[in-house]
């Protein structure tokens, strides 16, 4: 390194080189980091005995150059001790490593009108399949939309089907409070925009939300940087929901580190004859996800126990519903059509003659049967919902 | 009753006339049966003395004609002790009330060319809506399609939507082994049609499989006759599925009485954005229910521990295999369904109580059993699951 960089500590420059230098998820480095500090673990990369893999990137890269590159991306660089750094990372210095990927990300890049930590803090992760169906799509919309209203942000990639379909529902929402709706967490440099249809839908989570990537600018994908990626957005989140995904999807791998992060995994069943339910059905089955299917499931995962602020889902009981025993079995008792008198009633019912008229006057009174002469009585029409 | 009949017990007398005039799963009349016995209650219930609220009904009850009614309808009455008597309805004995229904029925009328005990030896209950969708019935269809292909039966109402799709995926088995692809049970006698647009499906089901009612021929369907026949679903199964059902069902009644029988209770997820998910997906998300959505996963939570069904197939030792015996008798004492004291705990497995907590955190370690809250354990699903 040439010397200090105009308001950049010797740390944040450390982590800045360190996030150019090394593929992110690196265990070797991730290691190395944790014993010696993000400076010691630079110094050693870049001193004349490393063996590292990464000491030639090291001995090319050039401080100033990648600083210009954070300003003209329009990106902030973010690191631990920040106001913007979101804590939950810190999960990930103690997961178990998941497809050899591992770590607190030495930084992020944030580009953005919203606080990254203010997205993060009460954020859900909505995952799925890319080739998500038309259902797919409204689900993953609707819950979103949904979290969003209720204050819960949310967290996804930046592809096709279920991830776009979150951010849309996010972004939907119009009278949230802030601009803290939604976080695009990519595989790529912030300013890079993969797919590149997908123009638009990272301006607009730009302007009320986030585009997080722990690439430097100017960066491609690749798929380890998308496994590394998702570790990220199941440490950002207070849980992962994934809603559709086949058999080898990757939101399964987002799942895992939702587990690993002892965050809750929830999971949207949908119609057992797609393909795109397997993962999320398996998931249930195994015990490995809770079903959800609305707002409110989710709020009871995330809400500490004994905390839930929604009542169960209470159905209006019917009138025949209400009745009691002695009521209901006149009520049975009596022929679906035509009259009967007291006494055959009696029998039918098993019940003494004076209970039955009492019985009767009753339902008469709730308008299920009607005496329609003197000692005949017979069902109205109301009865008709009984059954079962 | 006027003198022995020819060719009839006085136990098959008592127990026809019992069936005749008792309503089906009437808590006291199971209760004094259990006590005096079929013919101690038919003479208690005919006594001068008697109070019971079926006294006017036994004391006009003729057996000449109830048998004549039976041999007209083509059914058979069969009871305890017959061949075709399905002894897994013994669960009914022991287990709890369900909106004060219980008890093994006195008798069956049974209708068809199979035999009932073949046909719920290894049957599975396959449960819903009558108002399905075509994504309901379709399942339902294909599901015990699949089961009968690989010997499970069915067993299910005679409703339309799912029971009926069920029945018609059984049918549709062409070379099934011998007759006893499919049992109906009804809530009215076993020659009434209803609803009566299935006249054929009946027809088909009585030539393949049975029809089986508690009530005898000539009698009309009731609510409480149909909450009644729900715990037959129920126990003459080795499980019940249930395919679609809204938040208000009678299959999620159905699948109580599985519950209290100790069965397993298995949904099919469908769309979160249908009301007939409602149900299955409930009893998934609060863990009444295992999520299943094929023959395969069926068949993993149906095989008995240490057991299997497959000729020639060794499936590896499961948790529960490998379990101590007090460990398992303190597994088996506990409730199907809910939590259970120590105290109570201790009770019903015979073992003092500083054993059983010693027990159950060692269960609790192999995930078989869990606290839900101080001093209140419950099973986990895992017990039942025997590929962990």
């Amino acid at each position: 390194m040439s010397g200090p960089v105009l308001g950049w500590t010797a740390e944040r420059l450390a982590r800045l080189s360190l996030a150019h230098v090394v593929e992110p998820g690196d265990p070797g480095m991730w290691r190395t980091v944790a014993t010696l500090g993000v400076e010691g673990a630079w110094s050693a990369l870049r001193s004349l005995g490393s063996d590292s893999r990464w000491k030639h990137r090291a001995a090319v890269f050039d401080p100033e150059t990648a600083i210009r590159l954070t300003e003209r991306s329009g990106a902030r660089f973010v690191i631990p001790g920040d106001p913007e750094w979101p804590e939950q990372l810190e999960a990930l210095a103690t997961c178990e490593p998941v497809q050899e990927r591992m770590g607190v990300p030495v930084g992020l890049w944030v580009r953005g009108a919203a606080r990254l930590a203010d997205v993060a803090r009460a954020s859900v992760a909505v995952v799925g399949s890319r080739a998500a169906t038309t259902y797919g799509e409204h689900v993953a919309l609707e819950l979103a939309h949904d979290l969003v209203r209720a204050g819960i942000p949310i967290i996804s990639g930046a592809a096709y089907g279920v991830d776009a379909a979150a951010h849309r529902g996010a972004l939907a929402v119009r009278d949230a409070a802030g601009d803290a709706v939604t976080a695009a967490v990519l595989a790529c440099g912030v300013d890079q925009v993969y797919p590149s249809a997908h123009a638009a839908l990272f301006e607009a989570i730009a302007a009320r939300g986030v585009l997080v990537s722990e690439l430097p600018p100017g960066e491609h994908p690749t798929r380890l940087r998308f496994l590394s990626r998702n570790r990220l957005i199941a440490a950002l989140s207070r849980g992962t929901i994934i809603v559709e995904a086949a058999f080898r999807s990757g939101a399964r791998n987002t799942v895992t580190w939702a587990s690993a992060c002892g965050r809750p995994v929830m999971a949207v069943p949908g119609p057992v004859t797609s393909g795109l339910s397997v993962t999320p059905h398996r998931l249930i089955r195994d015990h490995e996800a809770e079903l959800v299917s609305s707002l409110e499931d989710i709020q009871a995962l995330l809400s500490p126990v004994g905390q839930d602020t929604l009542v169960g889902h209470q159905e209006p009981a019917t009138t025949v519903d209400l009745l009691g025993e002695t009521e209901l079995i006149v009520l049975e008792a009596m022929p679906g059509r035509g009259t009967t008198g007291l006494d055959e009633l009696s029998v039918r019912a098993a019940l003494p003659v004076p209970r039955c008229l009492a019985e009767l006057e009753s339902l008469g009174a709730k308008g299920l049967v009607r005496e329609r002469e003197a000692g005949n009585w017979q069902l109205t029409h109301r009865h008709l919902d009984r059954r079962r």
